[in-house]
């Protein structure tokens, strides 16, 4: 270790706590990394988790002085290696920060720190009939903080939007240990820039958010749940341009490609009764409740059968709904069972959802490996798993491949090159392509007015 | 002039053509202010209207060389003097660039420039079944690049959010002259910061935009029409408050105090048929449809009967409807009949509307002047609208006093400064009140990073 690294560690042991600097390998090295396996990661000097807003000020400021990277992390669920460690860099982790400081029912906001866990906001927020929408797959385990630096997603957006869509403000420690305070509590609001918006989705490297306000919607009423099963990919695209373009908004509106299908009967040892020769299915919601959801999903129903649906089955048990729900969100782990994956999360217009879908089978071909493509019907945001044998020689760069070809058939289609799990360390190349020169020298910009001394994990979006 | 100045005129004439570039002061006087009487103007050197992309680029290069500061105009329909002319500044009128580039019907987008007239998007949209929510008051003669420049609001927030919400990527030129392009044309995207967002509501300070793509809406049915008084502003107060919280969301919900109740009254020469002793009126719409606008209405109406109505009246109506928005839409002539008006622009939490409207009562007579209180009661946003006679001595002076006291007020309740109008040239004060240290020093670091001769309409919103 360097005597500036070892003065840090007695710095911040110092202001911190001992408890809260941890140095041995062992433990750190669970800190290092999060979900996305491929992204590059380091070793860090050390992983320090507040308590407290000064807590976490003092750790800006004492890696600041000695020039140390910080690497913010929530619970390290994300999926594009932003809260990976930088070698030798301060981990700073926001999970201790867990208050749920003030739910307001009557003007429907809560005011949280960064450490809460998604569900127990859910849970929290439910007491008072309220409801945050935002529901990453993590949603069990994630954080609110790993939420706002990634923009989080999730099943709710087609309907509800994603986490930037219902947060009114933020307050974050800048490089410089001081506190900004942005946005408001009203529903409203234009004074000034809108410095909320820039902080969320900036995958921790303007600043660390310490405290967020953030706007419930009323409780929604149990979901009905309409399942519709396509023989082909391109019927059910129809479908899903056709409920868009007539004004539907079910409150879900998920699509699995037959891979996908099997893979996921085959790991919950269950069918889901959608007959042999499934080309697509897709799945809807509608929390409208009660005849306003029997509308909305005959509706959708209708528009499925018209685009050639094989079969269509409309529910309001609720055994049966969560039942379906299930299956989609076992894909993961049910597409995991066939080897190593490398999970791509392009968002395209939702009129071509059937044409990157169609793009994905082309490409597996040509790769000579499976890929099982399931996603967010509503919005666009698909995420095409490649799946590989990781011991098998030339597997990976293949998979690789696919997981690039995959990427560039989005932007080809006007899509973006992450829907919701952001770059980190993983797509700083393609968010280069994305956003062009002049694009990056504006990021590179405003990265270097709030944090000259690249202090807030640098190189991850891109490099200064 | 100075010779930079006729330089400078020599090559912009050069460039964009002789017609492109005004300067007899009788025609250049109509651009240099906007609606908000008591900003501060001066006298532009030139008003620059190019019709292209490239003719703003020029612009722009052609300003930068001379270090003469541009302020970007669209229809001057501004309310906090944003939009004014700085002394010997060239004012660039986006008004040409007025085409509606594409239609997305099946992706529900629009691609515009930004001279293209809120309500000729709006009808151009409704042909295809689709909406685009923002209306400002303005909004048949004000531009999608003033809206997008103050994040306008309007009536429709309550359901629909403001401009920014609308909003999925702008093209801007930047203080260099280069194109940035921001955004995507998906529902999601997380790709880089959020720098849409940054420039929607940036008031002209950090660059001029050329093109936005926008979200569209289904076009919402005919809308169901309730009309509520009471013989308190608390009740009405209460109502909103109830109406929030039980998650009924209309698709317009005003309130109207006494004073502006009888000022339409007047103005129009109808009885609104309220009734005598009117404390204030609520004014609700439902565009939900049918049996469920019903149901949306007749919730609303049991929960303003609850809170003490004196008398409900719901209409599906079109022509009484109607007739009931243009008393609404009438609040600024009607007002002005009284004499000067100064009209503020706070936005507080929704639970709070009645005490807003109470401590106008007690400013007013504090001051001895009218205020008249309307506002968008669905989302906290009111607009108390002092009284005064701009020929009695110290009546401007009194009437400042009270323009001031309400913001204290407003900011003191947790709202903010300004809900939709922006800060222009008028509001600096009170935006750096809201803002702080911290939060100021972050937009002169955003402003400088982006802009950093100060090229785009310095001094407005804050000074470098």
């Amino acid at each position: 270790m360097t005597q500036i690294g070892a003065a840090l560690l007695t710095r911040l042991r110092d202001e911190l706590g001992r408890e809260a600097v941890l140095t041995d390998v062992d433990v750190t090295a669970a800190y290092a990394r999060d979900q996305m396996p491929l992204a590059p990661s380091g070793t860090p000097l050390a992983v320090v988790l507040p308590t407290d807003v000064a807590g976490v000020q003092a750790t800006v400021r004492a890696c600041a002085d000695a020039g140390v990277p910080i690497v913010p992390r929530g619970a390290g669920s994300g999926l594009c290696g932003g809260a990976n460690a930088i070698e030798g860099c301060v981990v700073l982790v926001t999970t201790k920060l867990n208050r749920i400081i003030e739910i307001d029912a009557d003007n429907r906001l809560a005011v949280v720190e960064p450490g809460v866990v998604n569900q127990d906001l859910r849970e929290a927020v439910a007491k008072h009939g309220l409801f945050y929408p935002p529901d990453p797959s993590s949603y069990d385990w994630c954080t609110i903080g790993g939420n706002l630096a990634t923009n989080a997603g999730g099943l709710c957006c087609v309907k509800y939007g994603v986490t930037s869509d219902s947060v009114l403000g933020v307050e974050v420690v800048l490089a410089d240990g001081s506190l900004l305070r942005t946005g408001r509590r009203t529903v409203k609001g234009v004074a000034g820039y809108d410095l909320t918006k820039l902080f969320v989705g900036s995958e921790g490297t303007l600043g660390v958010i310490t405290q967020a306000t953030l706007a419930l919607r009323p409780l929604p009423q149990a979901p009905g749940t309409l399942v519709a099963a396509f023989a082909g990919t391109r019927d059910a695209g129809a479908a899903v341009s056709r409920i868009v373009r007539e004004g539907l908004v079910p409150s879900l509106m998920e699509i699995m490609d037959a891979t996908t299908v099997d893979a996921v009967e085959k790991y919950l040892k269950t069918d889901l009764g959608t007959g042999d020769g499934t080309g697509a299915l897709l799945l809807c919601q509608s929390d409208a409740g009660g005849e306003l959801a029997r509308r909305e999903l005959a509706a959708i129903e209708q528009v499925c059968a018209d685009a050639g649906a094989e079969l269509t089955h409309t529910t309001d048990d609720l055994a049966e709904g969560a039942m379906l729900m299930q299956a989609r969100r076992s894909v993961h782990h049910a597409i995991e069972a066939f080897g190593a994956t490398m999970t791509d999360d392009v968002c395209v217009p939702r009129t071509r959802i059937a044409e990157l879908i169609e793009g994905c089978e082309r490409i597996s071909a040509e790769v000579g490996l499976l890929i099982a493509v399931c996603g967010h019907a509503g919005d666009g945001n698909m995420h095409p798993t490649v799946v590989y044998d990781a011991d098998a020689e030339g597997e990976f760069e293949r998979a690789k491949r696919a997981f690039d070809a995959i990427l560039e058939l989005g932007l080809s289609m006007g899509g973006t090159v992450t829907g919701e799990h952001g770059v980190g360390k993983f797509k700083q190349e393609w968010l280069e392509r994305e956003l062009g020169p002049v694009g990056l020298r504006v990021h590179r910009q405003v990265k270097h007015a709030l944090d000259p001394g690249n202090l807030f994990n640098p190189g991850s979006m891109f490099a200064l």
